[in-house]
């Protein structure tokens, strides 16, 4: 999908090397800290002054404890949080997983790490069975929505039509938190 | 636990009915604005301005989606929400089952209904081959610690002292956001 993704190793190990200067590795509950400081910083203001503590709270603790092994974190050479990616496998539809939360850092974007996560998850569901992998992002987030689009994800119908024309979940995760819906087959 | 447990079916049937007044279910996703209401208005003003959406964040619609199978809605014969458990089997520790959020309205609490709901979820995790359970509450909820020692929960060691001598992990669920960790053996 982007020009640096040669450099980007394919191999499904976990903890492994994802480029020279890059390692990959499963999530521990004392990475939450340092997730905490990427969610309040790497999404630039999207959100408003609301943004931050809201993506904070959306990803508790828990799912370093409880969903480790369908998750990834990226780090650099010096032990810094380059790029993570928090999914599960659904509990209730045996044929979908789903990525919670995913970012790459801001001087990381647009060199392949973001997909290379992606694709460690599309084969990871793939071998616990699943046929399909959902997610969602908020209508205001374009970055978010070109790149599920680039990344194979089709947009769910939803129940109004967004300023460039996307459809909407309004109030999907409660007042006021409207949402865009994907899935991918795999 | 409470007087009136006796009036309260065990069986671990789901949909099926808890009281002659009171029935119980799974959810489904269309559950979650009755919930997020619920959320906003059960647990009188604890957390402050800050409390309400707080809660509200904390359970997104995916676990209507995905963890629909170890949840629970409790309804009145009106159809109105009366109770709720939220919860899930750990999917990096096969010993663990992990309730995320319980909740009974004001008007049906000390009768018996959370017991009912946990003790429901704490069968289906056994039969899921899980051995404890874990949870998490706010180092200000005096009711909820005290309730969870009466159900059997350990409090687990903390890195402070809260004021009234419980264990707390300070900034567990990110900045300010302190918990009091519960475990109990099934």
């Amino acid at each position: 999908m982007d020009d640096a993704d040669d450099a980007i190793s394919e191999l499904s190990a976990v903890p492994g090397r994802l480029t020279d200067e890059l390692t990959v590795r499963h999530p521990v509950p004392a990475d939450h800290a340092r997730l905490q400081v990427a969610l309040a910083g790497w999404w630039g203001g999207l959100g408003g002054q609301a943004g931050a503590p809201q993506r904070q709270l959306l990803v508790p603790r828990l799912f370093l404890q409880h969903f480790a092994g369908t998750s990834f974190l990226v780090e650099r050479p010096d032990g810094t949080l380059h790029a993570f990616l928090i999914g599960f496998l659904s509990q209730t539809d045996p044929d979908t997983a789903y990525i919670h939360f995913a970012g790459v850092c801001p001087d990381g974007k647009r060199g392949g790490v973001g997909s290379a996560l992606y694709r460690r998850f599309f084969a990871l569901a793939r071998e616990a069975g699943r046929t399909r992998v959902r997610c969602i992002t908020s209508p205001d987030n374009r970055d978010s929505i070109a790149y599920h689009t680039r990344m194979g994800f089709r947009l769910e119908p939803g129940d109004r039509t967004g300023d460039d024309g996307v459809p909407v979940h309004a109030d999907y995760d409660g007042p006021g938190l409207d949402r865009v819906s994907f899935v991918r087959e795999l």
